[in-house]
């Protein structure tokens, strides 16, 4: 299951940073155009600043020791013209504890890599079999068995219905495999699911596709984990009471794994995947030869009593679980580009190989376990059975538990590459949180995979590490991608022709309606049992794809660059009255757009945020709210004069008394700034506070109010509950009000 | 238990703004000096600001709506020239949930009250008893019981021992009791625990009895509660189910009563008190009639087996049980002042009244139980059962039954008026949060309710509403602050002497004697029982009480005032450079005191903060972090270029085509504002700016750095999930930066 392969060049960390349109740039340009016109003097900014003009000097100087060290840490080295270079020691936070989990962290992960580590390699078809083909061919350690577990239900007569199954599975197999060869050619930049669905039959499709790919990587890899589990408690039975710790540590391992950002090197996948074909073949040879040694009889199996009748349900139930032996079969199609050249020729023949070896495995695994009449059993995989049939004693057995477990972990680490990489693209279109974009200090998409990780690890959880129990939602999500894909290709024939098209369109209707089958099997045979959680989450995340992309879309829309003058207008800073630097005091004001905190709280309407302004249209007013007269208030009143903008201060007091009081204060520190008093007789701080703002703003609609706040930083987190937090309080109650900028001033308590 | 009465004149709105003091003023004059000084032009500040100069015009527009009418509401109404009036709707919160909770809020608990509102009334003896002996009268429906409890643990037969350990509890009820008349003329202005014993044996005694009497408050809330629900299922059996529920709600019903400030108006508490007192008399005055019908021949008790041998320990637990019949004696010594003059002999007759009615109601129940034979049941109280015996049929049982619950309503609200004051009082002295001080919108201390209710609710909930198994905890609480205050009073015994000192002394010393006896009695009887919680409790509160108070120590020595050039070097705001407007180019930088994030960790020692400063020393460099350019960005250039300081853009970007691309766009632009590019290799945003912005600083260590970053204000709470709220997490990361302020600059998304 791999997603978006495709565009492998265009995972770059560069995405968190979309270039602007021709039309910004244009209207960049005409801004840029009107602060000219405003700003009367020359521009020559560089002389203002209090600095040495090159910024060189502090290299040169000690720079800060996050570790307490005496030698000078170069944080940055100078790049091109007006350009600085972080260094690597840059990216240490400065908090202790912070330093602390980034030293254990690169301990662990190794150190950052740079942006231009990026690397993208091409493979040979004998590489590419192993790496892309591990999820599908793993699913034979748990797909025939999840069939059986159903048929047997109905008793063991029933086992017999295993084999007409399985031909139709591997008929299906085949068609779906076809379909998929139709696909390469004509994606050969990569044809993830999200994509071809997204393109050919609309974006709801493409994010149906994608809410089941999701689901499907997260089953995978529990799954992958449960089964690998699996096959080793089969093999050291003791460890059975073991099964989650087992598990969850597994997925932490794939985590730490993907986040130190193992590269996919083909080496990696070669031996486990070579020697799990390798060691199932041979299970099956030493098998069917003993099998031969008896002319082919069946040994009957065990006398299991039916529990459910044999009814058309339990067939369908048990077919779509044995359907699950082909997740993965798409990952060819995905990953084109990453063949040598000629990309599509070398990745088709692949997945015809690799459809040829599921069959083969598939087929082989069904018929020896008729031939050596084995069923399941809840303490031991179908897989081990086989394996300690053939391979009584010696270190065979063993062997054949190892390399599945090893396959299994390398397609629940096919898993980890995917879901970020689908997320990514996601991201990239607006339909997951552009957090998804960035890639970690290792390269890594972090985020991704954390949530992944976390998603798995409850799902593994919830369900107890049964195969069993999870197989039943694996199949839906599964399909859900399966026949978008294909089905999206049908349209993707019509619209597109070319030659032999009919034939392609066909080979994908096939495939796409088989398919389609199997999704309504699954969904309808399984709904009781599990299925319904992927019905009813499906939906649900597609809705939420939408409400993000729509989000960032109305965000994208509003905070566009538009040429002045064009903005709706807005309650914001003031615009069109350049030049007019007196109070508008005859004018008659204008009252603001709404009243405060009167945000608008309709849903759907187009956005709009206030306007980009010339800097000399704005009017300032500093206010300084001052509970006291202490070194804090003072600090905060310094910084206020300095800002050399007109300022007033503002006390709220309890009553008339302590108002005279602090009036008196204030004439002995020398009056320096206009003051107001507000007598708050209810006791309220905030409300009359921020009420009086909102009139300040009312008198003169086209003020910007700055309100400078002294913060203290306390240097334990509980003496946070020892004080009243006028400052994030007095924040949160000015949000909704237009052009009310809150300053908070820190003072810092040092010994 | 009532505390602090004594300081009734204290409790005061204002209490939350201390007076500055002689030297305080004096600093701020020498303060002012500077700043007149530095200023060269004349102050003449009200011209300056854009607004009309009495800021009278904003009061005849309609004001702001926030109830959506179109009513102009006036918010301020003039006071005293300079001085605005918040009128009540100026203490509406903005938001639209915010106004709602309010208006609910004001429905349950009246519309808010001003400071002028404060009621000191003056209590009459016979108002005085009723209020005052709610809380000792109340213990005797659970006392007595809680005694024969543990008795029969021991069997029937143990019960024998009920009528010693009476006698002994009547002789510690007198003899505290005297202790106490000897407190009430030596501290005319109230006598609480924490009062005495701080003044007599140190601030660590004072703390130990407060926070004793804080976990007798939240157990007496407890313990009242519990018992008088258990009055109610007595009579109701079918109620016993819903105990935990039925007591939650009468809590909650304390707190919103408390919260809407019903003043302890004797009226309410007159009748239950009678009420009660009359009832218990008539069921032992009957109950002694009948018993005389029979020649006073006990009836035998049922024969119950005895669960424990009857030993030593035993006894011990059954007596510290029952002494917690006398918890309430101290109310009548804390409320001297709310008495009517002369307020001492007034308060020592209403004392004496009160422990001969204990005395007598204690005595009689614990006899008429021995003569009638009754023994505690899980399902009905003894009280119950001595009522059915009295009054077999007839109302007269229910109305007992009722008269209990009322009173012992009345006593958990005792602990709703006294536990908030008890925590101003602290936090007036630094030893608890200062949001203590605050008193809502209806004069009541809202937070000290809501704390206590809440500790009340959860012990009661814990102990699923079992009054035996809250007993002892109960008794460890009390007698530590009964023993405290009465030692406390045998030194000033010692120190002021005065008339018959040594008859004074000596009453109390006995007092004190046998309160500490029944102190360590209850504490190691019941040390596995619960007591342990207490004794674990108390040292654990005192040393957090001592926290607090270091805190606020230090925070208020460093932010004093002091005169200039007198506070410690600080590597805050430049200072001592006054009128040196030019770049310290040539002059050696000097290097902040620590590096970025080097906060300070140590411990104790004494704390200064950044001084207050001229605002002319201030030398400005505005840093304005861009990421891309869009509206939100420009709005925040505008606005740092508007400042007219000298400013500088700063852009991270992972790569140099980035950093190349944006420089382009900066010209496009039109290069208004010098711009710093920082290529980030590894990706990381916060790290590298954070290090820069302390290197500049370290290049012109007298530089106050305003950092101005955009703020997209989103209309939904789950949007936030979907940006990287670069702002707060920059915020976070400068918080130890001196002199590094922090201004986000809104934008709102407006339809």
């Amino acid at each position: 299951m791999s997603e978006g392969g495709a565009e492998g060049a265009g995972v770059t960390p560069a995405a968190e940073f979309p270039a602007l349109g021709p039309e910004e740039v244009a209207a960049l340009r005409q801004i840029g155009n009107r602060w000219r016109e405003a700003r009367r003097e020359p521009s020559g900014h560089t002389d203002e600043l209090p600095l040495d003009p090159t910024l060189g000097r502090y290299r040169r100087r000690p720079a800060p020791r996050p570790f307490g060290r005496l030698a000078p840490i170069e944080m940055f080295r100078p790049g091109e013209p007006d350009e600085l270079v972080a260094t690597e020691p840059a990216n240490l936070p400065g908090s202790r504890p912070g330093r602390a989990v980034t030293r254990f962290r690169r301990a662990v992960l190794g150190p950052p890599l740079t942006s231009a580590a990026v690397l993208y390699e091409r493979m040979r078809k004998l590489v590419a079999l192993p790496v892309l083909s591990s999820d599908l061919l793993s699913s034979v350690a748990y797909g025939p068995e999840a069939m059986l577990t159903v048929l047997l239900l109905a008793g063991g007569a029933a086992l017999e219905l295993s084999l007409p199954l399985a031909a139709l599975l591997v008929l299906l197999m085949v068609a779906v495999g076809l379909s998929y060869r139709q696909t390469i050619p004509a994606y050969p930049h990569g044809a993830g699911s999200y994509l071809v669905a997204g393109d050919n039959l609309g974006a709801g499709a493409g994010l149906t596709a994608a809410a089941g790919l999701m689901i499907d990587y997260v089953l995978t890899v529990a799954v992958s984990v449960a089964a690998g589990v699996r096959a080793v408690t089969s093999a050291l039975p003791g460890l059975t009471g073991l099964t989650l710790p087992l598990g969850v540590l597994v997925i932490v391992v794939l985590l730490a794994g993907n986040l130190r950002g193992v590269r996919t090197a083909g080496n990696l996948f070669v031996l486990p995947t070579y020697a799990f074909i390798v060691a199932l073949l041979a299970v099956l040879a030493v098998g069917f030869l003993q099998a031969a040694g008896r002319g082919f009889v069946a040994l009957p199996p065990p006398d299991v009593p039916a529990a459910e009748g044999l009814g058309l349900l339990l067939v369908l139930r048990a077919f779509s679980s044995g359907a699950v032996s082909m997740t993965g079969i798409e990952a060819v199609s995905n990953a084109v580009p990453a063949f040598r050249p000629p990309e599509w020729r070398n990745a088709r023949t692949t997945l015809s190989w690799m459809v040829a070896m599921l069959v083969l495995l598939f087929a082989g695994i069904v018929v020896l376990i008729h031939l050596d009449g084995v069923v399941p059993s809840p303490g031991e995989t179908l897989l081990s059975q086989l394996a300690r049939t053939s391979f009584p004693t010696g270190p065979w057995y063993v062997l054949v538990q190892v390399a599945t477990a090893l396959i299994l972990l390398l397609a629940a680490n096919t898993a980890f590459n995917d879901f970020p990489r689908l997320l990514f693209f996601m991201a990239r279109a607006g339909h997951a949180p552009r957090r998804f974009l960035h890639m970690g200090d290792r390269l890594a998409f972090s985020n991704g995979l954390v949530a992944l990780s976390v998603t798995a690890a409850l799902v593994f959880v919830v369900f107890r590490g049964h195969t069993e129990s999870l197989i039943p939602l694996y199949a839906v999500g599964v399909f859900l991608a399966f026949t978008l894909s294909q089905a999206g290709m049908v349209v993707h024939w019509r619209r597109r022709r070319g030659a032999r098209w009919q034939r392609r369109l066909a080979l994908n209707a096939v495939g796409a309606t088989l398919s389609g089958l199997v999704l309504l099997t699954a969904a309808v045979a399984k709904f009781a049992e599990g299925a319904w959680v992927v019905v009813v989450a499906v939906p649900l995340l597609v809705l939420l794809f939408h409400r993000v992309q729509r989000h960032y879309r109305q965000l994208d829309r509003a905070l566009a660059l538009r040429p002045p003058g064009t903005a709706p207008a807005s309650p914001g800073l003031p615009r069109g009255t350049a030049g007019d630097g007196e109070p508008a005091d005859g004018a008659a004001p204008q009252p603001p757009a709404g009243g405060l905190f009167a945000g608008s709280n309709g849903d759907g309407a187009p956005l709009s945020a206030e306007g980009q302004e010339v800097p000399q249209q704005i009017r300032h007013l500093v206010v300084v709210p001052v509970a006291r007269l202490n070194r804090a208030s003072l600090r905060a009143l310094a910084y206020a004069a300095s800002l050399g903008q007109p300022t007033l201060a503002v006390h709220l007091a309890p009553n008339e008394e302590e108002a005279d009081r602090f009036r008196g204060q204030w004439e002995a520190w020398g009056d320096h700034l206009r003051l107001e008093t507000i007598v708050s007789p209810y006791r309220a701080v905030i409300g009359p506070l921020a009420h009086y703002l909102e009139a300040l703003h009312a008198s003169g609609a086209d003020l910007v109010l700055t309100v400078i706040v002294p913060e203290v930083v306390l240097r334990h987190r509980w003496h946070r509950l020892l004080h009243s937090q006028v400052e994030r309080r007095l924040r949160r109650a000015l949000r909704a009000l237009p052009a009310a900028v809150v300053t908070s001033v820190p003072v810092h308590l040092s010994e």
